[in-house]
């Protein structure tokens, strides 16, 4: 329900405090009108998603359209593929419900959200009214995070893995420390699916107190536009989360996703996929360390990568004119304007953007 | 994500003060496991629903799953429909989701739910911490509403209309003259489109103050699996509302299927719709007049009629041994066991099921 304008105009929802970063920025919004045809490197789901058979599969669900919502099968197909019991299991309409669930449901005083990251946790809790405190990662560290820099009196942490925007893979050991009695540790994985092997996964784990982990169906299997996620946590957590979601919150056609998904066919298409993001973003980091005024940030783990570039803005507006569409990184909170965030695209688009990018460094000069 | 078990064993959400009736049975747990093969008069959406054109409508939308949801051309389409303008507009993930997002936007002190009613508002207002008043309306005034039995003090009442489960249609003026100023006016019209002509709509009125509208697309068009209804609202309600909802609320297909059942066409065939339920229903209740053991609520005018049968439970067992599935009164505030809700169906599963009933009350003397 955001208006282009909401987002354009840095509209944080009315009656919240306004930060200075704009949370409710997305990169949806700047492959919206006017950017008709535009090559999209700013939103990060994977192209040529959905593949056919689960298109067909999720069309088989539409029959049965007519009866509520029943989430069992896609609970117990979740649980499965993570080992784990399905009272441990939540599905939810996209990641962003979970963080409105979360920031809704737990009772916390001193969240704290491990920045740059993904603005909609921080956005969700501020909109439920909570003070949020910020852990700001440095580029001149790499945006590698050293766990004494999380407040002790932190009773909730956010932090992405691999985080969004910045790529970074943060080791699970060093996360799982974060842990702490009365502590709520959220793991947002939305995008672990995308490193072979998921090495640094938590997801599964049962052993680290206080646990919440996210994950998303949406970027490796393309369906944004399906609004399915799900959490994996304590049964306690699980059942507070659950008992501040409306009745039926995931629509038929989600749950025949999520269940499909989980099969072992899906996971080794998955797993393949992820090998190929990180060909082609090998591919895309060779390209860009040509480039004097371009410094990505090392050790890239995602479908995407953030760079430092000379006169970013500038850069961005003229790749726009070439085609272009790169995400903006100003508002993510520990960045400014100089700089972007690029997905992994295939080789060829890759190299065409890469030729652009020349043309645009050269004509900013 | 409710479990059978949690609908069968009259489960609140735990942490909820247990109310006497069970708010959060609802139909759909009544043709679940052990049900198959039964004919389904307990959940309220029309037979033979989605509409091929629409299941093919929703189909084409799924190629698009990969963008995050537009929803504006959605928007845009209920507004046009209701001839209003797009900021009294807020789609949301069935009347579920609106029920949630009242409970929490709004800040009431006195809540005041008239009943019997669909139970969710209450459930949900509950949830989020509230104290609900409840005016009971009467089978001896055949559930009819006398506006002096709402209290004054109240600064939310919500009605539905027609109501589920009296099929009790009020006039739009004496629901008019609830509102007041300070006082939100939620009128739950879930049912209306049933209604041929929609006489007492309130939707799309711009002159009562407080006005809330909720809409929902799941019983004429088959969409309950869709996830998919609106509010209409003074543009700072919806506000409100839209601050406390997810990013990305409604998936792509509901915002396809709304966009849809809003064109000309399709509110045609609402219409004709309408009118079929308002015949079969004529026949439902002509057949139940035969009976000395059943009395239905009068002047029915939702796709559901209420009865009062004698040894009602027992009818209700009998009833499911014969293949039909009966909705039980008892978790409505207001009923008790010696009421059931009957679904109105066509002609033909009518005459078959008062065939049943004929034999189970005679089996039950």
């Amino acid at each position: 329900m955001y208006t282009r304008a909401d987002l354009d105009e840095g509209g944080e929802r009315p009656g919240t405090p306004a930060p200075v970063h704009d949370l409710r920025h997305h990169g949806d919004a700047e492959v919206r009108d006017g950017a008709a045809g535009l090559v999209d490197l700013a939103v990060n789901v994977r192209a040529g998603t959905p593949p056919r058979w689960l298109r067909e599969h999720i069309a088989g669900s539409l029959s049965a359209l007519a009866a509520y919502p029943d989430s069992r099968a896609a609970r117990a197909a979740v649980a499965a593929r993570h080992g784990l019991p399905e009272e441990r299991v939540l599905l939810t309409a996209g990641a962003a419900e979970a963080f409105v669930l979360l920031a809704r449901a737990l009772r916390v005083r001193r969240p704290v959200v491990v920045h740059p990251q993904f603005t909609e946790p921080e956005a969700a809790l501020r909109d439920a009214g909570h003070e949020v405190g910020r852990v700001l990662l440095r580029p001149e560290e790499a945006f590698r995070l050293r766990p004494e820099a999380v407040p002790e009196s932190a009773d909730l942490v956010v932090v992405g893995n691999p985080t969004n925007p910045t790529s970074v893979l943060h080791p699970a050991e060093l996360l799982a420390r974060l842990a702490r009695p009365g502590r709520v540790l959220v793991v947002d994985e939305a995008f672990m699916d995308a490193v072979p092997g998921e090495p640094e996964a938590l997801a599964g784990r049962t052993d680290v107190p206080g646990l919440v982990v996210l994950r998303s169906l949406t970027k490796t299997w393309g369906l944004a536009g399906l609004r399915i996620g799900y959490v994996l946590a304590e049964p306690g957590t699980v059942a507070a989360l659950e008992r501040v979601q409306p009745l039926w919150p995931v629509s038929t056609p989600a749950l025949a996703a999520a269940e499909a998904c989980m099969r072992p066919a899906a996971l080794a298409e998955a797993e393949r996929a992820a090998a190929e993001v990180a060909a082609d973003r090998a591919h895309l980091l060779a390209g860009l360390a040509e480039f004097d005024e371009v410094r990505a940030v090392p050790d890239a783990a995602g479908p995407f990568v953030l760079v430092r570039v000379r006169r970013a803005a500038e850069v961005r507006e003229v790749l726009r004119g070439l085609g272009f569409a790169a995400r903006r990184g100003d508002t993510f909170p520990g960045l400014d304007g100089g700089w972007l965030r690029l997905a992994v695209r295939d080789r060829a688009t890759t190299n065409r953007f890469l030729q652009a990018l020349d043309q645009a460094l050269t004509a900013v000069g």
